[in-house]
């Protein structure tokens, strides 16, 4: 091990530190809270053209012919493209390239892409889309994912309508049940829900005059696009470049290809002049990704002293008109779907189907949200049948580092569970829960409090490739340019990675420039998802940073004409050791390589680590690290109506040790807020393949009026792997709330909702189903 | 358009050319003629380690379990690694990865790898291999491609054994044999031919100490070789360098992974010593693709006129036990089953089907040797029928430029076949041939004199990314660096790339320094395959060179003190226009760019053009680009043995402008031996799914006393989109010396052989069954 890496080590290690840990303010908050910000599909140029894309008529129907003359006639259409424009394969999809670019002989959604126009304006390519005639055979489309497993289901894909199955079986569940005092079992729906991000899909295309192909598009993982785009357009990847960063919002709805190949294909055909597409609000809905809505039965056996002993999960998941990541989906799912306990005997399947409801794919949680509710509800009701603590429960199961898992396999990464339930049961919320319940704002409204907790996964589990790569590079006045592919997408990950670098170099942060998602300057470094980059970038910047350090440390040897060995990295320079008055600045150190033609990048590669062994069928379980969380809520419910308030959430993360505590806040808070619109409020409604919920009219989200007091609680550890003991949090912030809320309303009214959203409508059925019940039991 | 890119094509057009068209010496030559040539597998390293695999046992086989442990006790072994060491995805194959990296649960060949082993010695390597216990349980193989289609066989693969079926229809084929005159149908069986290079499978793997990974390794597509070792590894790609070429030989068979992904596995785990594994010959035949043995049935209807009317094709292709480029074979087999011909209507299928018969894959002329017996023999037995001449029934069927082919597509691109059979039917062998066949070195010897045509499409074909890329850089001493990642395999592209850049670039060929095969220096340029390379390749040379014609001239316009337009291009410098006094050289042009830090490497990039509509499940077709060729073949058949010679061959390819003669000779010479081959001799035997024929003892390939006296006759024509007008020839110069030599033999006896090899067994039992037939007949 050099010098300089374990320089950086004992940096990594120190109590002392100037930026990682320190609420160093957004890189670019300023430019976002005074909407300077200009997001890619904000420009226009001269001389662009607009690209629009012809949506399906039909949810699912034969194409029996394409006549595109009338368009081609518009006198402002510059071209109009149908699947016999592809050059190279005409699908895409980020493990299995089921969905057309183009559609040629089938339609299996309203979202699906027939053709493309581009013309001279918006107005122009939208009335020449609607002079293509496409020739239909309507098809009756297949609506229900349980349905379309059956045999006999009209089949919308060659090899059938389940795209993938995969099964987790630990111990003996038949054994697990007998052994069961109390055994629960219930039926949990969850909504379709939206990214709801502030830019919809869109960007640019723009054909170079060297022939290269350059794309400006908000999205998640521009290296991949850019094999996604050379395969379908049969071009050389290495004449492709995407700029991907920043995105007005991600989230996982921008980590399959949106519109890049649309416009790259627009490209080829307008003669230089760079084309935009931006969808509409209503185009976003329709064709872009959506949360999988699930239907999960959970059946769970535990002993009368709170012991978890036997957990059986069916999950099946409609995946729409495409796999996209639906698979990996599934799988996430069945991992997590039996919590962070040491169940012994688990028997846990999932069924990933193709259904004409238009298209699901990433989403922050990815598959979590919608199992975890299942084990936590049955934890509660197992709390109310024994008159145990609920938190007790869960301490008692939770599996420590170096336990077994459900899955079976020993967890040897940090495990924060039992400490985040430790700090919920200490929090003035839980410790004076009667006294707050006990303030309701009108007689007829009753108030619940309730805790739950919950894991996710960081990074792509066993079997994906999953690296980190960054630059830093010496610039001419003496700063840094740090470079890390992975985007922004709101997260603020920028910001991180200047920390890191500027603790790294020993230089101040603002001498540390950050770029983002750019093929061209930036190294592969995997996609911005799976609570992966902050520790996937910052590590791989902490492996850079010795680099680095070698290279300064080497002209300034020169420079002082000592050896190298006498050399030492002070603040923003280099100096002899115990003779500060020898020092040279970055400045000089870029003039001295600068005379000498020396190369002032350097690279740092990081492979996040992983289990050995893959459980069989499980589609890349066990992951090696997870985040953990732990929730605890007050709801407020309207007994006559059934309109419910959040009013208050206390966020316990384990994320190891908190880089940026603001940034980690600011997480923390938007995850509640979305937990709190899926769990009460949102859902795409989708009836015989059409959508009914098109914009934000219909489609409810939370504002700032439904968003309450939320206070974070990190509980720190120390991940060994991470840059500076950091972990991931981007996805389990917005779980253990879903079912802590649906556990309040319970704690506030009796009655419990396994139909998300809990609409009004729902809770206020329910109630009435309590009480009638109550009233018979009497 | 640039006044440099104009300038380069003047050079094109123009008829004095300095290096194009010329026989230059091959810049490999001396090396290799004086064996000085070393490859990768000559290399030992201090330090180093052997690394050998574990192949399966059966050729069709549960695994039950592996035991490893003795081999691990062995005090000579570094590591012994299964398929739980793989960190990625296991599995490898260019199209479809269905061939496991290492097996866990089953076994599929007698090639199969199982576990891998590193230790300090060859041998050492040898005894732990054989320590490995691996628990079998043997299933009854799958043996016949046919038998593996049906019902109710036992599958390979999950998705069953037919892992591709591919159909070309065109005109109405039941339509066409009622209005035929003759209708003629035949099976034909071909062989397992062996690619049979000098240098078998192996290389080198070494983890650097950057963490990086070199593999060095003969192969025939490092670019892509990098993303299968990554996916496997799960590895960024960008850590991965892959060093292919020179190849001892590739024809095909190193298009496939062979040990890459081997080598990366065992670096990973020998403490950063350097790994080598060299296949032995029967390894390679057992574990190593071949050429697919097909089954063709072919249906050919004919008017009297000789104008053929309809052609029925059914192949069967056995793939063995992984796909490889199977389906891609087949697919360019049903392609040109109805040869370069205008056949109105056609009916052609082609399955690729899993057996338990070793693996196929890639092969020179790539499914069109199979095929191109069937339309030829029926050819020649029309003419038969109707005493037409055979080379005027083909000229009646041969389509032209402009006319539809077979396909229904209309070919645009540059035809010969009909100038070669113009010239066939001139040559002094086939306008003597009386004389020559009179000529028999014993009387009960019979000569025989046939010629036959065929087609070769050039490039990937519809929906495959296929595209080239070449870099020049300015060197210090004022030479160039010419950079094409296509590999030298043997055809002496490299020589053929420095004429281009010579010409184009105005200086000698000895001041171009041709580097190919390296991930590290060079851009992805495509497969060394597909008879592209010295189309792609050239043409991206070509089209980088302007790029450095601009940057030599506005250095020289610097130094000159003069405007850019008054700089012009002259032989190896640049002057003052009309004023040859004023000039510098490249090595002026190096010290002045050098000084201003400015880069001095260009790039030049090409697209192969391509047919617009591809036809429905046809796998590719049409192409763009063919190449035509036809041959004239004498042979003389010992009638009392079967014994046969080739003793003259005349091969008339039509390959644009031939850029290289000697070049174009020795590829001819090479594919009418390899022909020859596998006409005639060669053939790997497997029986129950074991190999029967190992090596070079019961594989007969043809020696220097088996060939014959071989004449080549390039017709030129000119194919605008090649680099100085040419087009490739790789593979269609073995492919009509197939079905020549079988009607030579047929010429000669009487006697058909529609089952390849040809073997004096097969010839003398056809002859036998001739005369047989010829008495009844009496």
């Amino acid at each position: 091990m050099s010098k300089e890496v374990k320089d950086v080590q004992k940096l990594e290690n120190q109590q002392q530190l100037k930026w990682v840990g320190k609420s160093v303010k957004r890189i670019d908050g300023p430019a976002k809270v005074t909407g300077e910000q200009k997001y890619k599909t904000d420009f226009n140029y001269p001389n662009m053209v607009w690209g629009k894309v012809l949506r399906a008529r039909y949810p699912f129907a034969k194409i029996k012919g394409i006549d595109t003359s009338k368009a081609e006639a518009h006198p402002d259409a510059v071209c109009v493209l149908t699947h016999k424009d592809i050059p190279g394969f005409n699908g895409f999809g980020i493990v299995t390239p089921d969905q057309p670019v183009l559609c040629e002989d089938v339609v299996r959604c309203t979202g699906d892409a027939v053709a493309l126009v581009a013309a001279e304006s918006l107005e122009a390519a939208e009335e020449a889309i609607n002079l293509i005639e496409v020739d239909y055979e309507p098809l009756e489309p297949v609506t229900d994912a349980e349905a379309a497993m059956i045999q006999g289901a009209p089949q919308l894909h060659p090899d059938g309508n389940i795209h993938s199955h995969v099964t987790i079986v630990n111990g003996d569940i038949d054994k697990g049940f007998e052994e069961a005092d109390f055994i629960f079992e219930n039926t949990f729906y969850s909504p379709r829900q939206m990214h709801a991000f502030i830019e919809t899909e869109g960007g640019w295309g723009k054909l170079e005059e060297d022939g290269s192909l350059t794309i400006q598009c908000p999205a998640q993982y521009g290296h991949r696009d850019k094999l996604q785009i050379a395969r379908a357009l049969a071009l050389n990847p290495e004449r492709i470049h995407v700029y991907s960063s920043p995105n007005g919002g991600g989230f996982g709805g921008k980590d399959e290809i949106t519109v890049q190949i649309y416009l790259a294909l627009l490209a080829q055909n307008t003669d230089g002049r760079p084309v935009k597409i931006h969808l509409s609000r209503e185009e976003s809905v329709i064709a872009g990704i959506k949360r999988h809505p699930f239907k999960v039965t959970v059946k769970t056996g535990a002993k009368k002293d709170g012991t978890l002993i036997a957990n059986k999960v069916r999950a099946v998941a409609d995946t729409g008109a495409y796999a996209s990541l639906g698979g990996a989906v599934t799988a996430l799912a069945i991992e997590h779907a039996s919590g962070p306990y040491k169940i012994p005997n688990v028997d846990m399947e999932g069924f990933c189907v193709y259904t004409n409801n238009g298209i699901a794919g990433a989403f922050r949680g990815f598959g979590v949200n919608q199992v975890c509710v299942g084990i936590e509800t049955h934890i509660d009701m197992l709390a109310e049948k024994t008159g145990l603590d609920p938190i007790e429960i869960r301490k008692k199961n939770a599996y420590l580092q170096g336990d077994r898992s459900s899955l079976g396999h020993v967890v040897s990464s940090s495990v924060g569970t039992i400490e985040t339930l430790m700090e919920a049961e200490e929090c003035d919320l839980w410790v004076n829960r009667e006294l707050y319940k006990s303030q309701v704002s009108e007689p007829w409204k009753k108030r619940g409090v309730a805790a739950a907790t919950s894991f996710h996964g960081v990074g792509m589990g066993i079997g994906t490739p999953d690296y980190g790569a960054a630059t830093i590079e010496l610039l001419k006045d003496g700063r840094f340019k740090v470079g890390v592919a992975i985007e922004e997408i709101g997260t603020g990950n920028g910001t991180v990675y200047a920390q890191v670098a500027a603790e790294c170099l020993r230089c101040e942060v603002d001498n540390i420039a950050v770029i983002q998602g750019d093929t061209k300057e930036t190294l592969d470094s995997g996609t911005i998802s799976a609570s992966r980059s902050t520790y996937t970038g910052g590590r791989a910047i902490a492996t850079a940073a010795p680099n680095m350090i070698t290279l300064l440390t080497e002209a300034a040897a020169e420079i002082l004409n000592v050896s190298k060995s006498e050399i030492e990295l002070a603040d923003n320079k280099l100096i002899v050791a115990g003779d500060e008055s020898q020092s040279v600045n970055y400045k000089q150190i870029y003039e001295k390589l600068y005379e000498q033609h020396r190369s002032m990048r350097v690279e740092g590669h990081f492979y996040l680590p992983r289990e050995k062994k893959e459980l069989k069928n499980s589609g890349g379980a066990p992951h090696h690290l997870y985040g953990y969380m732990t929730h605890v809520v007050m709801v407020e419910v309207d007994t006559l109506t059934g309109e419910t308030d959040v009013l208050h959430v206390v966020a316990i993360p384990d994320v190891g040790k908190v880089l940026n505590p603001q940034g980690l806040e600011g997480q923390s808070e938007g995850g509640a807020v979305m937990g709190i619109g899926y769990t009460l409020y949102e859902d795409i409604l989708i009836e015989e393949g059409y959508h009914k919920t098109k914009n934000f009219t219909d489609y409810i989200i939370p504002t700032i009026r439904e968003t309450p007091i939320i206070e974070t609680i990190p509980v720190e550890s120390n991940e060994k792997s991470g840059p500076f003991g950091a972990k991931g949090i981007a996805e389990v912030v917005m779980i253990p709330i879903i079912p802590a809320i649906m556990a309040a309303i319970h704690d506030a009214t009796g009655a419990r909702i396994n139909h998300l959203p809990a609409t009004p409508e729902r809770i206020y059925k329910a109630i009435q189903e309590t009480k009638k019940q109550t009233l018979v039991s009497r």
